[in-house]
């Protein structure tokens, strides 16, 4: 019995993690260009950031009031204030000359300069203000008090932006805070995205019975946008093996990466395996995880080829196991699975159908008081999309459990959205 | 000392969850438009989505094998196999008309049509064909085992996907397995972007001492798009009423939301509360939230402006709880504030300045074993861009706790990355 299942399916399944070291050992990190900073919003930055400046970039008042000495307002009490003489005024953004006597005070906005002489800030609320602009100090200050020195957030050429960090409104701030105007970042890899299947009709079309409306390049070409990638081609191709061929031959000179959904297991019309073990040296065919293993990874030089199976959920997971890594990993990004991660109490007991596989399982997650729980998303069969519409994330079975109790703690790694 | 605070301050601080409730209340969800479900990535969807058909929309095949009568299969074993005789192959996609009768059996495909008269599919590997056609079937299988039956999935008229819904990859494919080729998605919000301060610098300019370069409008309008606004004008303006009430009269006619950073305070050039309050109606100008406080919440009709501080950090967090969540109530979103939380231990006391305050937090994240700890992100002061780009998240500490201890449970909200 086991001998015909050998025969008929696959001889070795390959373990996801030595399938991904197989793959990441091929992949060349795509190059560079230089773009504007305001335009780098979701980029991967491909340069460690120096900073260009101190911040603050000179001495600030971090208060709306007095600079003053601060050995003027030692002993100050509301009910025995001490006195100085406002001699003059420095708003935000004024560059000022004015220098600072003891017994003298200079009305200072939040972020003006600092004057020379001054070594404190005495906020407006501390104060009051006689008509011939003695001031009246009622609190003491140290030296340093609502002041922030040049340098003290960044030191000049202190690392602030990691290469293989994906921008976001933040970084691009910080960018400008320090008046870069030009970065460089990775270049989006090249993608086509095919499915295969003679009962595929694309949306738009009447649907024939035993026909059924192909949604696997829409899904995987938003996945490879959601991870970065640039969808160069989407289109679905008939199982017929010299079509799949020149389609694949032609999308290898201007892709990255060919993405496959379908024809990869060992059915009758699975063409892929033959196919692409004709045009490109295969890594690994057949992985030790449910669903996906019929996934069938290759590349041909520099450039990736990977099919994922037919059914939906696996294409899903095909994607964001292998297909969506080595898209950030040719990107250069420091973290190549971009999923975040809860950990939460599984409600009920979770068996395996079997071991020795890597289990991807749907879990709705509730926040109970301070903690999350997770419940399975139970629906029959991987071609099921609501299991994935329905879920909040996907906790992994590793291949050595027999299954997940009920109060276990578990990791979940959060559906990208 | 507090009367005179009072009268420079902010006579009265709205709370967090008051100034929300008002700005909700002013919001009046956008118009919708049709567009076609494969441009919908990201997009929030205006309607409720009814499947259109049942899912599968035949009786499918599960598995690679033989359309059987699961009556000819009972008592099955290796050592004693039942035999049938193949009539027929149906592949997937293929309409077919065979009809299946008991002793018979009918080659088929994972996903292919299952025959009339078959109720059961043996897998190939349970079976062996000898020369003439004759299948030894070694395992019996129940009706109904290795299929699908029509609707068993989803239903049709069943809800599948809710209005207010983000539409992710999954969501895409979904709907283009409905053959759902257009849908209603909420308008983007037009907003416009402004930053006023006499300091500021545009990048690409050289910087004067004593002045700063521009980094809120690029932060700004960046989370603007990360939330699904459409920004439709950025700009800096010095300290100027004239100039400010000009940009804000005109961008009211084109915008549904305006936003400044800076000048909202109660400083001398702080000009946005009395600008704003001849121009538009003030819901809330002060709020007891840190960093933040200064922020003013007004409306003109249907149209929202916000106006948040003018340093980065306060910016940040005014947009993330008050402009981002406007911006998806406008447009209909279920989710108003999409960050993702997770509950990790604090790992040291973190003590509050002041309490009466909902503070921000923010922290990075370690994960030991089953649980994530939290370090408080300590710099100095709400302009440090640096707190946020070197943080995973933030955790809200409420105005009635004095501060969290060491080992206490907090929610983090991830930051948008």
């Amino acid at each position: 019995m086991i001998e015909r299942l050998r025969k008929i399916g696959f001889a070795k399944l390959t373990s996801v993690e030595e399938a991904l070291e197989k793959l990441f050992a091929k992949i060349k990190i795509i190059n560079s260009k230089e773009i504007e900073t305001l335009k780098a919003l979701n980029w991967i930055i491909a340069e460690d950031i120096e900073s260009q400046i101190n911040v603050p970039s000179f001495d600030k008042s971090a208060m709306d009031g007095y600079a003053v000495v601060a050995e003027d307002t030692f002993g100050a009490s509301p009910s025995n204030p001490k006195y100085v003489n406002k001699v003059g005024k420095i708003e935000i953004g004024e560059d000022s000359d004015l220098k600072l006597k003891k017994g003298e005070a200079i009305r200072i906005s939040t972020g003006a300069m600092i004057p020379d002489g001054a070594d404190a800030v005495v906020k407006i609320e501390d104060t009051e203000i006689d008509e011939d602009d003695k001031i009246r100090i009622f609190n003491p200050v140290a030296p340093g008090k609502n002041m922030a020195k040049e340098g003290e957030d960044i030191q000049k050429e202190q690392i602030i932006i990691d290469k293989g960090t994906e921008l976001k409104a933040e970084h691009i701030a910080l960018l400008c805070s320090q008046g870069i105007d030009k970065i460089k970042v990775r270049k989006k890899p090249n993608v086509s995205v095919f499915a295969t299947g003679d009962e595929l009709v694309e949306i738009g079309n009447p649907l024939g019975k035993s026909q059924i409306y192909n949604s696997n390049t829409p899904m995987i070409a938003n996945l490879v946008r959601t991870y970065g990638g640039e969808v160069i081609l989407e289109a679905t191709l008939k199982d017929n093996k010299s079509l799949i061929t020149q389609n694949l031959t032609d999308a290898l000179k201007s892709s990255d990466i060919v993405l496959f959904t379908g024809g990869t297991s060992v059915g009758t019309q699975d063409y892929l395996p033959e196919i692409v073990s004709k045009n490109a040296d295969i890594l690994t065919h057949g992985v030790a995880m449910r669903p996906g293993e019929p996934i069938l990874i290759a590349h041909k030089d520099e450039k990736l080829i990977l099919c994922l199976p037919g059914t939906p959920v696996a294409a899903y997971v095909g994607f964001i196991k292998f297909a969506g890594p080595a898209l950030r990993k040719m990107m250069g990004a420091m973290e190549t699975d971009p999923r975040r991660e809860i950990i939460a109490e599984m409600d009920k007991d979770v068996p395996v159908s079997r071991m020795g596989y890597l289990h991807h399982l749907r879990v709705q997650l509730k926040q109970n008081e301070h903690k999350f729980i997770a419940s399975s998303v139970r629906l029959k069969g991987s071609g099921i999309i609501t299991s994935l519409t329905k879920s909040d994330g996907i906790v992994e079975i590793s291949k050595e459990q027999e299954g997940i109790k009920a109060g276990e703690k578990v990791v979940v790694k959060v559906l990208i959205r």
